[in-house]
């Protein structure tokens, strides 16, 4: 056998503990993978005193994880402490100036200082492994970047967080408000106490941000990700999504068009019957749209000690194999600077719920509105009928200009009549595949 | 830029054809990939004079594909001529034995010889590229292999030949019988003039014995395989499993159990709602289950000029690109010799339908047959009633050995009452990813 592999990981948390777990449990079937001992050197976390449930002894222990990437006896270090700056980069940074490869979970590093994090890599003729920052389980870096790496896409879209996706997919068995069940959803350990990155949209437009990349060939660009989360999404959406053939879902799309890249996280309604609205609960999913494969979907645990210590370790065994790829598929320095494609641009389909006082004359007036956006209406649903209460009339429309619906948005929100802030949806045209 | 990569390619049908299209359409981009030129050097095919719809000017010309592998100048030779064994098998044996690398889309050929090249190749230190021959557009060999290399797994399944899919799909959709949807799907492409390898599972099954090898990494072992097709599944199944909430999919299905590996291709009721039976037409998918990162499930096109030249290309990148895996993930040597479980050894629920004549006393002598092998009935329906007719009865069982079941069809199908033989299909528990 060739001479070890050895590995050091900064970070001891959750993923740490489990990367260490997995190197131990799947030893033999690693090494007969790579053909050659893989060793953890050195680990680094703040306080040696926590119960990890692992075994820590025989590992050359660091207090300070940037000083174990600069000193630690290691080929590769593992950057699992998170956050898109701080220690997490100066980790990275200082392994790449080390001259070793680095394997990284951190999707907020990667979505800031991807591009100049590879180009540091490049450079430095090492690997920066990332496949644990997307999707965790499912090797979906891997698949755009080789095994698809015959196509251009068009569009990749996915769902990319499963703590949103576990919300919607409750709400819709249970028909339950968005409060609850994101409450039931921290007791089970589901969402996190402050669920700010997952349910507003954050978390998935990382990922989005480096799919781009990977998809496009382009530089990482977090900022011009359109972002909408799905707290406004009530019980009542759920419903009339199901009567008008709909699931909803927090998808993250990143497209090519002419003019660059549009890049867009926010709550879609999918044709109940494509294989994206299919996927349930904690699940992640993503659709990639290749001009030679066509249209492929892959599902799998998004989160997860083990499934993203698999992740790791599938990154360590390419690397320990001598296996080396690009960390977005092409040089570093070919990476194109696709401008961003604003939200206002944007065409779909929407769906609008409005809570209306039911009287005579106020469909009139929306309606009017509507007209003098052109927007042109596809169904109206108002099925309860009541004096002098607000229900809700719900519109779905033809292919509209995003700007135009803003601006329909703001004079409805201002008539007398209508009660709360209108909600709207878009409608994705989903792929088969 | 490197050194020109040098491809020669034996076969110019449809997917050789669209390998060379593939090629030229996406030059620019493979090039950055790979960071070097890709050039064609040689095609061989039987007949010059076809119009394959690509210019084959500047490419040597052989009209013997073994004489192309031995002397064209090349890096890698891409098989796609077809067939297990004769010209094929001589093709890839030449190219090896020039030191040449070696990328296939034959199924038949792995299935039957897979263990042997994968040595031969390793022995020359020449890659064996094979993602082409298992589900074309979707890369599941590099996923298996690669992505999820961390992981041992329990159970790999999936829906395998998008003919038998399609016609099981629009039998569902549709409520025709069976030969009538194969002529539909004869007449539209998506069946041979001769379907035998398709709709009765062979196909399923070499695929079937190439990701066993991949999951469990195992010698190739096609003649272990189970095979049941789908030609006797009718409309009224169909009917059936809808009431039961299952949808019925010809699966290929691989385990690992204490004994050795357990293989096996047959129609399978699958919970409605799980991920797998919403795979719908021509489709491919696999289920992958990792002991870290669950439950992985990928979806696509399996067959078809592009998804194929996808495969193909996605594999010579990897070898352009100087990343070198084994066939199967380690060493061909190291492949162990798993003994196949044979199906007397399975157990499942099941699902009977039986065409009974509706008179007093039959049932009796069903259930007394059924309890005399132990096979315990979870539900049972007889819909229609009518005198002297033929009626169906439908029988859900709990979990039961293969052995006595396939006894207690044999005395159901001896009895008077009982005018056509007995349909039996097998109940899976699939799981949510």
């Amino acid at each position: 056998m060739a001479e070890p592999f050895k590995i050091a990981i900064a970070g001891l948390g959750t993923v740490g503990a489990g990367t260490l777990g997995l190197l131990e449990y799947q030893r033999e079937l690693l090494e007969t993978r790579c053909q050659r001992p893989l060793l953890v050197s050195a680990v680094a976390a703040r306080d040696r005193s926590i119960d990890r449930g692992v075994n820590l002894d025989g590992y050359a222990w660091f207090d300070d994880a940037v000083t174990l990437a600069t000193e630690a006896d290691a080929d590769v270090v593992v950057e699992l402490i998170g956050g898109s700056d701080g220690v997490a980069r100066q980790v990275c940074e200082a392994a790449i100036d080390a001259g070793k490869h680095v394997v990284t979970a951190n999707k907020a590093l990667i979505a800031m200082a991807g591009t100049e994090l590879a180009l540091k890599a490049e450079e430095a003729n090492v690997s920066l492994g990332l496949e644990a920052a997307v999707c965790a389980g499912m090797p979906i870096v891997k698949v755009l970047r080789e095994g698809l790496a015959a196509n251009s896409f068009s569009r990749v879209y996915g769902i990319l967080n499963g703590t949103c996706n576990y919300i919607l997919s409750h709400m819709h068995e249970t028909g339950r408000e968005f409060d609850d069940v994101l409450s039931e959803a921290q007791r089970l350990g589901y969402a996190e106490a402050d669920p700010t990155f997952d349910v507003d949209g954050v978390d998935s437009a990382h990922k989005l941000a480096i799919l781009t990349s990977l998809a496009f060939g382009c530089e990482v660009n977090f900022d011009a990700v359109y972002v909408e989360g799905i707290r406004h999404i009530s019980a009542l959406d759920i419903v009339y999504a199901n009567e008008l053939g709909y699931r909803i879902k927090l998808l993250g799309i990143t497209e090519r068009s002419d003019g660059g890249v549009f890049q867009r996280v926010h709550p879609t309604m999918v044709p109940h019957d494509s294989p994206i609205a299919g996927v349930e609960g904690v699940m992640n999913a993503v659709v990639s749209e290749g001009n030679f494969a066509g249209a492929t979907m892959m599902e799998g645990q998004g989160a997860g000690a083990g499934p993203t210590a698999s992740a790791v370790v599938g990154d360590i065994l390419d690397i320990a194999s001598g296996r080396s790829v690009r960390t977005f598929g092409i040089p570093a320095s070919s990476l194109s600077k696709l401008p961003g494609v604003p939200m206002e641009e944007h065409r779909s389909s929407c769906y609008l719920r409005l809570m209306v006082v039911d009287r005579p004359g106020v469909f009139a007036d929306i309606a009017a509105i509507m007209r003098d956006e052109e927007i042109s209406m596809e169904a109206v649903l108002q099925r309860v009928k009541s004096e002098d209460q607000t229900v809700p009339v719900v519109i779905t429309t033809h292919d509209t200009d995003e700007f135009a619906m803003q601006r329909a948005l703001t004079s409805i929100d201002a008539l007398d009549s209508v009660k709360e802030r209108p909600t709207m949806i878009r409608i994705e045209n989903t792929s088969n595949g």
